[in-house]
């Protein structure tokens, strides 16, 4: 068995179907050749248990042996310590995929992730959307000069970067920013994400089957 | 001379004072008792130079020799690398202050600065205010249990989360969070933090006062 364990739901509506933020984990061994587990709490109580090892009450998070994390971005930055895949071992090398991985979460998500949450309520006018604009372009700028976000090679970074950047609603906002646009489809051409993705797909059909056959 | 130099701005309004990020880093490395320098960057010429070494054109960034970053985040979690102070250097108490960084930034944060944001448009709700309360109460289940946020000690992510809640604006939300709102004060009343409080205030009054004299 292995040590590197996936913490995830046992179950989840279509909507959030391939979105579960597991895949960011599932993505990063799949890059890496690192065997691993998945397992679930379940999604219908998230009460004491769930809280004692999630204190936002939210999936993923990783067992590493005897060591256990949470939030997505540190198991990802946790992750990349253990292959040159995710992350180079040179010392700029990490400080630069770690600035891009901080950058994604900080600068990127903080805006995309409410900007998303406030137009669910269908505003006249989204007040995240100029906010949005900015930094869409920032990374516009950024990608029109080069593949990758950091150290000049694909790295962990891309991973977190591109699954923010996926989300449908935003996605459908790219056409302004061909150079992000292109970066987006190159990093979702790479197969370990076709892998996780299907991956995390059968994961929740199965727990479709699985209900209906009690 | 030391190898660690702080990149900041020349000069800001009165408003931000004290909350320019450079602060996370002067606290941090009080904390570490490491030696440091400040240098700056004109705030009045956000142009080619800056978004070289910051792609989002903002403060604060660090040189660590050779090593350059950005990102308050990342810079502070390649400081904690330096000092136990700020990071324990066992596997557990590693990840624990890693995710308790990566939490305060995108679980926290996320959530608190665009509800800032929103709000200084003075909108008649706030879209993000139910959020923000879910999240303040998460914050304070946690810590009516304990006095840190880590590895049960103090740690590079107390610096972090105390820099995001005590945003005068969301300060004045946190009665309802006693806990929340005593660990802050137990946070903040650590002498680094008033000491790299005043050099932050020092460094914008010395730059008056060198306008003033041209």
């Amino acid at each position: 068995m292995s040590d590197l364990i996936i913490w995830t739901w046992d179950w989840v509506p279509n909507g959030p179907r391939g979105h579960v933020r597991d895949i960011r984990l599932r993505w990063a061994l799949e890059e890496a050749g690192l065997p691993y587990g998945v397992r679930t709490v379940p999604i219908a109580d998230r009460g004491a248990e769930l809280v004692a090892r999630q204190p936002f009450a939210q999936v993923p998070f990783l067992e590493d042996g005897d060591i256990r994390l949470f939030e997505s971005g540190a198991c990802l930055l946790h992750l990349a310590e253990k292959s040159e895949t995710l992350m180079p071992s040179d010392p700029q090398g990490r400080a630069d995929t770690l600035q891009w991985v901080i950058a994604a979460l900080n600068s990127v998500e903080m805006v995309t992730v409410p900007w998303w949450f406030i137009g669910l309520q269908k505003p006249p006018e989204n007040p995240m959307a100029g906010w949005l604009g900015q930094r869409l372009q920032r990374l516009e700028d950024v990608l029109s000069g080069r593949d990758w976000l950091a150290a000049g090679r694909f790295t962990v970074a891309d991973i977190l970067m591109a699954d923010i950047l996926r989300v449908s609603t935003l996605r459908r906002q790219l056409d302004p920013y061909p150079a992000l646009g292109a970066y987006l489809d190159r990093v979702l051409d790479r197969p370990a994400f076709a892998k996780s993705l299907q991956d995390q797909l059968d994961h929740f059909a199965a727990a479709d089957a699985a209900r209906a056959a009690t």
